[in-house]
């Protein structure tokens, strides 16, 4: 591509900013412009007392919801704008600002709005939504326990049904198994979503959640305790606690009674008949909060990155090529700093339009726009998809930012630039919403049970039982992997690779897809030859485990790059396509890159191909350093939310 | 290994530990108990305010002067106590506990005080010594500037020599050029070594260093403006500042005259010519500094691993095997947890070792126990072994907390756990006293030049220059790689290395010997070539950067696994080696099997054995599992400096 003009780089620049704003443009520009007042939070954060901060938070949050922006995904009726991708668009730009705000925005309207929506009927959203959409009322979500994070269906506080008083009696059943970490909790949630073992007439029912009032003008109610979890290694802005329930009672009514109700006289009625199936069936409908971590994450990837490639487009250190002049090399011209930032930079647009493709199938699922004999299965694959991408998202972050700090020396070590709230903020998205480890997991039971209806509740002995009584075939063929492939056209038909080309997204995809099946199949003959061996189930998993964690990453990998492609499909011909044809090959070939010894171990990539796939990425790092700035400013952040004045700077040093 | 009894285990970890703590271990222990009494500083970092806490960490340092554990390395007339390699391994002790205070001793005794004592003639030593070592006088080290980080050779103050007076005149020659990041400077530090181009009658004689008084009854004296840096990622408890300098006049006694005096009459004289050169000898005495902070950061990786392996230990969730009882899988019986954990702690137990051989290196050249005619090859060979072990040891530091504290999930993330103050406090071990990238750079020079009387103060285009000035094989020969694989015995006489134990020690060194030979080679040709087909010399060495970077990782992982065998093979027999030799072939088999795809590429490495390499890393991984507790045992970090009471309580939970 040569853009040769000012005019032509600023026409590819707005033309890839559309792009990646995709559908919801205009709500991200909305809600870019409501929180450009509030950019000044970003310095309070670091000069305010903790309860200051928390308060100062929350009226911002108030404040936001008073515009309209944190309730776009409620009905009308109640305040909120009807639409679900708006409101996921609108959460990842509200990723510009301060984090706290972010986090908290989540708690209320994600997770215990959410929970109200999703698991609540027509009583709850009478009684409730209109007065947390305007956040009249806050809430918090209950469901982490201390000793139970990962593992929820095995949480430790029942909820006992008493038939006399036609009340639900919430318990913490041991003094340690208090719920934990629950955003809000500690100082402004009137209201909890608890989330407990039912027991009616000494019968467990499996998690249900209930609404709760925990706080009365300000003070815990009767029967809850609650304590504050402290200092945090970021997002002080929100009020993280712990919560003990002492017999508290609450009214029947208030079990969130969408997918199981309790009669008066006691009788439990569910069209689920499957404890474990019917909680992880409420799960799935609040895969909203995984998505939004992940894209949240990507936008916090995008500042960092932007800052990163501004300060390295600038700065300069040691001497340079031309004598004729004092100036020193610009650290953007050296390989390594190339090699450094461009890659992430690829990866975080190949990122986003996974993102995109996410939203909107979350949208269309939860929107009914599915049709009926596929929505199960649809949701199905939605939950899976929404646990990769927030994996790979959030571990983006992590190392994104990370690396750019360190690409920015000392400097991006001060608190004046953004880089220690960045990292601090966003460090617990990799565990939160669910362990990514986990989430890879849940990826790849997906595959191995063709999205079974029981599979999001199957624990690791489940699936290694489900799995070990098919025969592996099976599992490959359903698992659907090579259907994938049809898109591909044959293209080794001699088998050697080195007939394709390098740059041929085909050629990229059908790799990762050849990885992904192999794996597939080796996890399934794996597990199944560990118990055909005797094996304990445990023990086998244990062993496996590292090969299933391959098979979700493997399988999100090609997710993400094949909507990259998919993009790049649907665009015209021209210099922005062309731009954005080098990003999506050094995005694929680098994440091929850093898995090579497995191509070559699977005889699917020879020594030759794997050492020029290397010196291509160095090449395309070459060609693409002078669009550097226009791939970040595509990103489309406002100075104000840089917050790295010194860094960003095209100040007399360059 | 069979631990039978309690007794075997804890003798097993009271010789490991004894092993860990090398020829100092009595200095550790003694700094160990001075510290311990302020560990509730740990809480405090939390909750004092900036300059409160700032205050409270400058009286806990010189408290700790007080007890004279922190001037081990001056002479003893002046309070010290004459022994370098004790007071490094003090250093790295004190980072038990926190880690503004491990900086502050930092920029006290080892930049401030290192440099009047290496720099500095005996007027310095009497007037200053004394006085810093008991800490009555505070100081700081003014060498980074705002513009100049890693080239620190062009930096842009100046001292201008004055005749009529017999003083030096210092100024920041452009606004933009102050001091930058200077620890202590914003609020402690009376006295300065400030670091400037030195210029005599319009002529510059390079940078050189003084001593100015920069505050006096608490307020920066004329001549001298400081501004506050402010708030940073971590260390919080350090001051630190900018300073510009407005002419500032210093008598000329004050220059620091080892290596080069400026007579009254202004005749300047030095032995060593070469300006370059003179100020690199100048920054070759400092390089106590790169040592103390690689193992300071090996230190805090091992408080990690304690914290999160402890944690993995107690921890359960999800069903475990025995249908017999309720009790969940404890976290370390994951195979995917072992693969997160065990590798981290045997990449510890090398770098100790190697750090460990450093520390003695450096205690050997500094206090002339090495021969004349060798004295200056080795200090130059120290100085690249150096610059090497503190760039891998601060990476293992920064990876190794963040997945420790990812493996603590939620709670790893709460301020009340340790993983907040050590992320944040550590990070910037990376980029300072040298970018690790740089210092990378600064081994693969030395390699390159075979230490080269002037290798440390070439640039890249020097570099390039000079190799590309010499024939392939001289280059390669001269590097002497091949020396070191005298020691290995002919492992693969039919080059096939199926033959050799996988689990052989010299088998991982021929392993990492050929990688770096093969690099180096790779290295001499690329920049050749450029160079000989014309290519300007920046953009050869742009061009072959990550090769550059790739050689001085290579020779470090091999002089870091060198280090470990040799410590195993001084060992007697009995199950502490035994134990020790499977930590050693973990530590060696994962850093091969990270960069397996390169010797794959390189023919050095079948398919086969590849993927036997990591399945032997997961038949390790299970073998030390039960030994885990042992390893993190063996690091010998107090309760007290965890900070993690409820991660590593052996709870009800257990």
């Amino acid at each position: 591509m040569s853009t040769d003009s000012t005019e032509d780089i600023e026409s590819v620049t707005g033309e890839l900013r559309d792009l990646l704003a995709g559908p919801h443009a205009s709500t991200r520009a909305t809600v870019l412009a409501g929180l450009e007042p509030y950019a000044g939070l970003l310095e309070e954060a670091e000069t305010l007392g903790l309860d200051e901060f928390r308060d100062r938070v929350r009226d911002v949050v108030v404040e936001l919801a008073g515009s309209g922006l944190t309730g776009l995904g409620f009905p009308k009726e109640y305040g909120g704008g009807a639409d679900l991708g708006a409101s996921i668009a609108a959460f990842e730009t509200l990723a510009h600002g301060d984090l706290s705000v972010l986090v908290k925005v989540g708690v209320q309207f994600g997770l215990f709005g959410g929970a109200i929506l999703q698991l609540g009927t027509e009583r709850h959203h009478e009684a409730y939504l209109a007065d947390l959409v305007s956040a009249r009322v806050l809430g918090c979500f209950a469901m982490t326990e201390h000793r139970h994070g990962s593992n929820v269906a095995a949480l430790e506080t029942v909820a006992t049904y008493d038939k006399e008083t036609e009340e639900f009696v919430l318990t913490t059943t041991r003094e340690d198994a208090f719920k934990d970490y629950i955003g809000n909790a500690a100082r402004h949630a009137e209201l909890a979503v608890v989330f407990a073992q039912l027991e009616i007439d000494g019968e467990s029912q499996g998690v249900h959640a209930f609404v709760a009032r925990i706080r009365e003008d300000g003070q815990p109610v009767v029967g809850v305790r609650i304590a504050d979890d402290g200092r945090k290694m970021g997002l002080n802005g929100v009020d993280n606690g712990r919560i003990w329930f002492d017999g508290l009672r609450i009214p029947r009514e208030n079990l969130l009674n969408r997918f199981a109700d309790v009669d008066a006289d006691g009788t439990y009625r569910s069209e689920i008949d499957s404890v474990n199936r019917r909680f992880f069936t409420m799960l799935g409908t609040l895969i909203q909060g995984r998505v939004s971590v992940g894209g949240a994450g990507l936008t916090a990837a995008k500042v960092a990155l932007t800052i990163a490639t501004r300060y390295a487009l600038q700065r300069r250190q040691f001497d340079s090529e031309s004598g004729e002049n004092d100036l020193e090399t610009r650290l953007l011209d050296y390989g390594q700093h190339q090699r450094r930032l461009l890659p992430l930079i690829a990866r975080s647009y190949a990122l986003t339009f996974a993102q995109e493709t996410l939203v909107d199938q979350l949208h269309r699922s939860f929107s009914g726009e599915v049709p009926d004999e596929e929505a199960e299965v649809f949701r199905r694959e939605l939950e899976s998809r929404a646990a990769g991408t927030k994996a790979l998202a959030t571990w983006h972050a992590t190392r994104t930012i990370q690396e750019c700090r360190e690409a920015c020396g000392g400097a991006g070590y001060l608190a004046e630039n953004r880089f220690t709230a960045l990292k601090a903020d966003t460090d617990v998205f990799t565990t939160f919403e669910g362990d990514n480890t986990v989430l890879l997991q849940l990826v790849a039971k997906g595959l191995l049970t063709d999205y079974s209806s029981e599979f999001s509740s199957m624990d690791q002995l489940d699936l290694v039982r489900f799995v070990a009584g098919q025969a592996v075939e099976t599992v490959v063929e359903r698992a659907n992997v090579h259907k994938l492939r049809e898109r591909i056209r044959d293209l080794l038909p001699g088998g050697n690779e080195e007939d394709a080309d390098i740059r041929d997204p085909e050629y990229h995809l059908e790799m990762l897809t050849f990885r992904e099946e192999h794996i597939l199949a080796g996890v399934a003959r794996r597990l199944k030859g560990g118990i055909d061996r005797g094996t304990a189930p445990g023990i086998v998993f244990s062993h496996v485990q590292d090969h299933v964690i391959a098979l979700g990453r493997a399988h999100v990998e090609r997710v993400v790059h094949e909507a990259f492609v998919d993009k790049l499909e649907s665009l015209p011909e021209g210099p922005t396509r062309e731009l954005l044809a080098k990003v999506a090959d050094l995005a694929a070939l680098s994440a091929i890159e850093a898995d090579r010894a497995w191509w070559m171990e699977h005889g699917r990539l020879t020594v030759q191909r794997s050492k020029a796939i290397t010196s291509e990425i160095n090449s395309l790092c070459r060609e693409l350093r002078p669009e550097a700035r226009t791939l970040v400013d595509a990103f489309g952040i406002p100075d104000a939310f840089l917050r790295a004045e010194d860094l960003v700077a095209e100040s007399a040093l360059s």
